[in-house]
């Protein structure tokens, strides 16, 4: 744990279809159905709104003010997956610019997060390649120490494991841990299913409060109502 | 002041011309004419650009990680009310999405205003549902604890009494009390008038120091002009 | 320095094709051209997306809460200015809005970046002037107090001298001195010529690791590659 | 609501007895007492530690930069009061230093509770009048705008109406409405009463599991433990 | 990871005289000792000043507002512990007071370090209990909803596992994996003993240039003097 | 301006019967003195409670996470300066301990004032040796970049010029340009004066309404009296 200068070249992804899969429930509804847990620190917001992807974290560990590592991740990154970068102490530096993503997305890389700033915003729209960070900042780094790429980190206050899942949208980013990634999709896939019922039913006028049935429990709670 | 457990089925609203009237002036000029007070904290955000509405408020006080409240109070709106949401201690939690969304437009409600999280944003967006929040957050909260419905809360640092007015655009959210509310139509409607005329002569290169007659005033103060 | 209640009228501005001429690099090209310094903080956001101007700044020092010196460096501004807004202390008001805004073009200003709040952003936007700001506030400000223009002034944690230049995008912004501005623009154009190839090498795949022969200093440092 | 430029000379003080009872028992454990409302936010932070106070609310609502109001206030100070400082935005200035304090102790004030900054803490400290405040600062401010004494105000967060009752020590500040203080004073005694009997049962090694009985429902929700 | 409604009985803790051997060396030596790696974020703060602990971790995954596994904790408590709570989202609550800490007294614990608040910090500290805290707050909390303990956790962004060193002084806390402990302690006892010398040299009046020979390596970047 | 890699020998201190003659007046003091400028922002905090001084700047600019320049400085200093140290970006690293406040002491410092983090506090609260700075961290630094030695800086949003006076204690810091000190230290005595004469006053019981004479001016701008 916390290991500098190494590089885990075989990771264990979460199997594609599952990782895959998870896109399209986005962010709440799978932290909901993980049990509400799993989601990294809301002020971690997307460069532009309206992405929604999940993929395969790898990880990768940096240092304040030095984005030496980013190019060394850059080598793991396989078709479907998604950098992870922690930092080691706050930093808000933008680590990340156009040129490293043009890189990454050569590499199949669908999106970054990252605990820190990222430049070339305008650019990154264009391309259309997501990010989810700290803040933006157009301070660059410079390359002079070693970190980790595919170890354990802590990003945004979450421990991601290489090869979890990382689902993030307009509403936040979650991380999946790969043994409970199969469950969360099949569960997610249930809740969506519940809802497009409940959706039409909200439309149509009828409220919560008859939907789930929560009078009784709220009259026993001692709501009382006054005119 | 501060009940819980209850719910104020009878409100008094300001009267819906009023305070439907004062949407079209935006929060700035509401504020400027109620003498500048009535701001909540500017950390209050909109979801989404563009969204400018009025209405009267309905308020929700909550628990941190709880809106079980959140379906007592659809009950009580009626259209061309907005829902001021407080909560009891500082909370980033995601409070409300798309279903409670496709509720509170049913039973006519022009907007949201919460002092926590918001979730499903894009989802909210499509549907044209505006929110004032504090932040953005996927984690969704249980329905466990009473708040109450209808009582005087403090929302992002302002006291909004059920009825007052809640004038909200990209400037931020302004509440109107309801004995205040006639008075700052006609004034906003005033300064309004009267900014069309500045807005020309500003425009063909007129100074403010000169339309205003500023200078005596600086002069006056001391102000020194170097070459 | 911080002398309060003066105008200088006379400022030596940066050479105008000099400064016109950084736009088009960007706030990260030329804060990486001039060796990392002249940033403002990152807290520092564009009111929307998209606009990246460069021009000569013109200075005003503020008081919490009071923005009479808005209307005196209107004066001060000549075609091609940027109005750099200093507070003499924290302060979230709206200093600045579609009046001023309306003033300010008409003297050929393009942009104002001030250390405090602005509002009517909407119409900001319409109008296509662009504002970075620290927040955005309904809240209007009183005109009691002398503060100074074109004096050296601190926005944002970063010195700002009359004169130099400001470059501002979606990235940030930056201040670049006029003794190191001609310098910055040569250095700019060199980078970005250089990036064009960088780019088209790195979407064909090639790795940053090999095209900037990172793999002998990494290894010297200690990386080690574990499968 | 919100007027400025008023004062208000007759308030209805919660009964002294019941008032200067609260002291004793700390701010947590009345805001216990009271079902867990009524606290100010918790970055209100004491200039020094190991004061405990309680007293009846007076109130100032002053401008940004502005603290001729508490020189108003002053008059309106009978013994045994605090006074509550609101700010009509946010502000970090120092409002209230040595000079001003001398005077609030001559009239019997207990403490002062801002929404703001204060100086002069080390003389503060020395002269042992207690403020519960957001920030110290040295900077000091004007005098030139009205806003009001003794009309209800928001003050970190929480509604204050003159004669409520303020509890304040190391943990923070608890507002209690006067309607409700009584009750709040015997709750609050009751707690404390049972708490020393607990103190030792803990101290012997019993542990709260036990104590509370909270075994069968920590079972009941599915705790399970694992060897 | 990120079990819930479990209590992991047996955890393979440091051996105790590493752990309690690191608390003489404190965070700074130790987190140095330890390559810069391991520390929580700078926001956690102890109650009082002076405190200087080390021992052993047992976890506790707590949810906002709510404290009940803060009882079940208290029994997994051994003598040379220290309880690092961990909330699943941001909270500000005071989970923990003076009788809960005559518990964990009891039970031999040495500390409490807590991403949330705490309360009763008067008490405590005349207890002689340190607890290191992101905030102070009077707010109490329910007892309703499962966690963990004995988990691995996020705490202040730090991955703490059950067993792993806690160090902990004014300056801050630093976790030390089980893993590397007895490695830490060499290496921090080798950091001491070489900075005794060290301080006689400075305190004569030697600079740092010279003790560690600075200037060719300033001179070969670049550094120049100037008269 | 922003220059690195260079130190400049000889700088012009303020006279030292000035810079000397500050401290007793303090910061709040003097910052009013100056007609409210000056003052470095107010998250600027002491480590310990109760150091009051004053003295002639000696700065330096570092990088993040990098502390090398601080040994430079080290070599600048006359007895009776004030080391005041400035990131050229956010960074809340541990820059200071009690190895450097060993050599500082040695040469002749007074006090640090560090725009980032400090360490060892508890030994320099022992020491004697004041600091003022935006956080503690237990996190060391690297020593591998250039930055400069008295150039001009931004600390906490303030420029310092090499050789002005810098005023601290535990209202926070202020910078006196050399130019104004001299006027300042006259200024913050004849207010200190005519402060005694006033805290008597009011001890006994005369108001501020009436030593100051507002009560004529508070009537025209429109307080009303309710009773």
């Amino acid at each position: 744990m916390y290991e500098l200068g190494v590089v885990y070249r075989n990771i264990e992804r979460t199997d594609s279809a599952v990782a895959d899969g998870l896109a399209r429930y986005g962010s709440a509804t799978v932290h909901e159905a993980m049990g509400r847990v799993g989601l990294l620190k809301p002020y971690m917001r997307p460069i532009y709104a309206g992405a929604q992807v999940s993929g395969t974290a790898v990880t990768v560990l940096l240092h304040p003010g030095d984005n030496w590592m980013m190019h060394v991740v850059a080598e793991q990154i396989r078709p479907g997956d998604i950098v992870v970068a922690a930092i080691s102490a706050e930093c808000t530096d933008g680590y990340f610019g156009d040129l490293l993503a043009t890189s990454f997305m050569a590499r199949g890389a669908r999106a970054l997060v990252i605990d820190a700033g990222v430049r070339d915003v305008k650019t990154l729209t264009e391309m259309g390649f997501p990010v989810w960070s700290k803040c933006i900042s157009s301070k660059g780094t410079i390359k002079a120490t070693l970190g980790s790429v595919n170890t354990p980190v802590v990003c945004a206050g979450m421990l991601v494991i290489p090869g979890d899942v990382i689902v993030a949208d307009d509403d936040g980013v979650v991380c999946v841990p790969r043994a409970m990634a199969a469950k969360a999709l099949e569960d997610a896939a249930a809740r969506e299913a519940n809802e497009g019922n409940k959706r039409e039913k909200l439309a149509s006028g009828v409220l919560g409060l008859d939907m789930y049935n929560m009078r009784p429990a709220l009259e026993k709670a001692g709501l009382r109502y006054i005119d």
